[in-house]
């Protein structure tokens, strides 16, 4: 309580190709036992084919999303990625450094201020299923 | 002051379709009104289908933008978003999720380190005008 | 220390229409030098055509990045911004205002949680060289 930092881990494990995964509860729970009533949640995901970022979680805009920025981004590419290392996810950088690996949500009364059909999802968008590691600060 | 954290809100009439408007003004006076000299503004769209980003607040680019990102993701367009609720704005959705929910700009001697031609704005990509509320969180 | 916010500029010369220079070094070393072990790093960039993100540096996404942004926001395009002021920089305004300006990454241990291919970035998409300046704010 009081000024300190609570930075705490979530591990999920996400499908590839643009998967995502609702991490509302865990980072509502992180805040809860932070004790604090007033603050705000950073959400960070760690690796440089992960995002961040608030969406309506149902079944058709996990589809929409990923498939929207594949047309504009396709896996299937000669990116100059695949050259310096042999790798096939040059996509999933792309995305994930364009989508953002951060965002920050404030709270009050313990309650995160998100709305009601708007949860906070971490996207994986290497080419196969990771387990994915998000760090959570509450301030 | 001190350690406290300010939280307040905005909240603002917006066109639908990636109408933007202005809300530095509020920003900086929430920043004035908490009596800190120094630290950061958080600044978070509530709701999934309008977002937060800094732009030069000037009428081409208020065009520019909504046009650039309906070019590539269409309003009309068969989502699989639609087919779950019958909703109509599967675009406002994938594009607030890309745009982002949040930033965050530091002050330093109670003014926001934004640049001359930069300005915060609150983005509605829903289909209809609406009034959007925003968070911001002083730190 | 405490609950002070340590505040610090980075000042970088970066190539224009995409240019991005990693700048993960310099925020490590404002973390050091808060004398804090535990929280979080806000990376911002002042300016309305300079972004910030994550991306693992490297000269091939150095490349691809740009490349794919400028596939869908030609910089050759009769922007409504280029009739307001005469610019020729529509597209600098709208990549960065999609791309974001703000990134806020947690650290443990006096250590910043980035992954190992995982930088901090800053991106001029203005159309020539410039020296950008980035805030951070250490909480």
């Amino acid at each position: 309580m009081g000024c300190g930092t609570v930075i705490e881990r979530i591990v999920v494990e996400v499908d590839g190709y643009g998967g995502m995964e609702d991490i509302t509860k865990s980072v509502a729970e992180i805040v809860r036992k932070s004790g604090k009533k007033e603050g705000v949640a950073v959400v960070f995901a760690k690796g440089s084919t992960a995002a961040i970022t608030t969406i309506e979680f149902e079944p058709g805009l996990r589809k929409d999303l990923p498939a929207v920025l594949k047309k504009h981004v396709p896996y299937e590419f000669d990116y100059e990625h695949h050259k310096t290392w042999g790798d096939d996810n040059g996509a999933a950088h792309i995305l994930a450094s364009i989508v953002g690996s951060s965002i920050t949500v404030p709270f009050k009364e313990g309650k995160l201020l998100l709305g009601t059909w708007q949860q906070i999802v971490v996207i994986n968008f290497d080419t196969r299923k990771r387990t994915r590691e998000v760090w959570v600060a509450v301030l």
